[in-house]
């Protein structure tokens, strides 16, 4: 009953409050991390009480590769940056999310994770909405 | 042709020193990290020159899914962990491999991730031994 479970899912107050919305995809919903140290892009299936990969079913496990992989191309091309680091941790934050980040040489941390690296940088308005405009533009 | 695309892979030399076999699957080789402070699995695909999750057919990516699924699942039961960290990051060592990790509140660096957290810590001949004949039974 997809419509049942989507009526019970509410998103994470942390991740709502660092993230941006940016699109609605079949399983997910698509957020950007509010950080302009990396292009940096969250995937949260509309799945309520799920907490790891393996717990979704295997037709929602097939979806969530089909968005995570459209999205981490996407990602690649639009930034044309060295690497995608893909993920799933949740060790602060329970719900099921994925992140999808473009990393380059030399970014902060390099080559180190993200996770933890220092203090979150905030984009500034026009810049928040020029890199909304341009990830909604290729993905 | 998979037989030419499987005779022409080789292991990551890296990936090699840092890791012991534990399984073949049908897509990738699952191997075992060499660092007691974590049970840290390893699932390279045996598929030549790929660098990106995006970059295998939409069929190996269902099947290295299904295979990073079963791992981490089968990690969870055999370990009791608090949480599966599940990533493919590949900042250093390009080769894709997907790392499956099992997280437990108050483990070295928790709750941070593992990746660049102090000195790997080999396990003893007995201790390896031991958790892969474990491994190997729950999985």
């Amino acid at each position: 009953m997809p419509t049942v479970l989507e009526g019970g899912f509410e998103l994470d107050r942390r991740l709502e409050a660092d993230t941006e919305p940016l699109f609605w995809l079949g399983l997910c919903e698509m957020r950007l991390m509010n950080d302009r140290r990396w292009p940096w892009i969250i995937l949260v299936p509309q799945r309520p009480g799920i907490e790891e990969l393996h717990e979704l079913t295997p037709l929602d496990q097939a979806m969530l590769t089909f968005e995570t992989n459209l999205v981490a191309q996407g990602l690649k091309q639009v930034t044309g940056c060295t690497k995608i680091n893909v993920a799933a941790l949740g060790n602060m934050v329970r719900q099921l999310h994925i992140h999808v980040i473009a990393r380059n040489e030399g970014d902060p941390g390099w080559p180190g994770p993200v996770w933890g690296f220092g203090q979150r940088d905030p984009y500034g308005r026009t810049e928040m909405h020029e890199i909304k405009e341009k990830l909604k533009r290729a993905l």
